[in-house]
């Protein structure tokens, strides 16, 4: 995927909170092009909420209209929450929808692509007239109790969508499980502290033996930890012997 | 999945404007329980972000302790930007840990399990102590650029994900394809215009009718296109024919 060859366009923006909030999402899902037609605060670039992202502010491209934001695209989508609205366009959940886009976007570099993903005004969306320049509609999947989304989280919800499987993957920080022999020296320890504890269980010596064994496989410990447990406990049994 | 089976569980939050877009992304996706640690405004529910969703601040329940808040939960996550700290628990990105989050939420009703998910404040996300309660972190894969995301637009990626599989079924309102004969007919009235109109291309009227033919069948068109294109072109055929 390349991440160039899209564009974030905020159409009719009132608030510019919410452009600096799409642009700190942009910014955390590795997106930087950002233009906006005709929104209302022309001062949107001094936005404190674009934490990280005033770079994208900085360059972000003012149109009058929609026809000139999307003139240089090759696919243009607009989103929308449906509501009231008559949808007379081909519709996608955003997972879909997201394929699509990321096909567009990883084509060869001999055909040029450029997507467009235009959201509305907080108030009202996209009008009729901005959404008769798309090609499908983007829907994220909301409940029917409140159905329309805040901008800025609308933004930065489909481009994680965009960005969710090229992520990189995470450092491993699970330390490697315990082995049986290790598991078994921690039986041991248990059972001796609960004979020198005079801990006492219903049944026989054997299942009480049993149920442990199984207690502590449960437990699926780490190496790590049924190395510091093993130290807990000797400690415990030693001061137990030492008072006896 | 029982989605009231979920608390959403903010930490020591400055701006109660997050806490208030925290609100309106659970209402979004259809989760109600809100729990607030050491909310920094004890103003919060009055936030006037949290469009459609005031009744979820209302009802939002305020603990002094992280301890005190997960009390009644069965698994606990953490959310981290990773950033500079290091991490000793095990991590899972998103996608991952949803499920297992989903499979905790879906439990049969004799065990009754609750999911607490735990989001830090805006400046320094969750403290060591607070991630000491928790059974595993959960992180949404962001950029080097910018890691940390705003906090109202973490809560609604991670709720979008937990709900995204469930999504019910988009109504289909694309109109079916043209049939090969409705195609067709719109070819020839096609090929009477061009000839009406006089247009002219290089090659031979063959294989001028074929580059033709294979135009219109690349613009997959549907019944409905089909038939308002036949009319313009009849329309426009006839105009040309009274003229001359």
């Amino acid at each position: 995927m390349d991440a160039d060859r899209l564009s974030v366009i905020l159409v009719s923006t009132r608030n510019p909170l919410n452009i600096g909030a799409a642009a700190r999402a942009m910014c955390n899902f590795g997106f930087h092009h950002l233009r906006l037609v005709q929104p209302f605060d022309p001062a949107f670039r001094e936005a404190r909420s674009a934490v990280g992202a005033s770079s994208i502010l900085t360059q972000a491209k003012v149109f009058a209209t929609v026809a000139e934001a999307i003139a240089d695209c090759t696919l243009i989508i607009g989103t929308t929450a449906i509501g009231h609205r008559e949808i007379q366009h081909p519709l996608h959940v955003l997972k879909d929808g997201a394929s699509a886009i990321l096909q567009e976007l990883a084509a060869p570099p001999d055909r040029p692509t450029r997507v467009a993903i235009l959201f509305g005004s907080e108030k009202v969306g996209l009008s009729n007239q901005d959404l008769s320049h798309c090609h499908w509609l983007l829907h994220i999947p909301t409940g029917d109790e409140q159905k329309s989304m805040n901008l800025g989280q609308a933004v930065a919800v489909c481009l994680y969508e965009l960005a969710r499987e090229a992520a990189p993957p995470l450092p491993i920080t699970d330390s490697p499980c315990a082995s049986a022999e290790e598991v078994e020296r921690l039986t041991t320890v248990l059972l001796e502290t609960l004979q020198a504890s005079e801990y006492t269980g219903r049944g026989s010596v054997e299942s009480k033996e049993e149920n442990v064994r199984r207690m502590v496989r449960r437990t699926q410990l780490s190496s790590e930890d049924a190395s510091t447990w093993l130290g807990i406990l000797r400690q415990i049994l030693w001061k137990l012997r030492a008072k006896s």
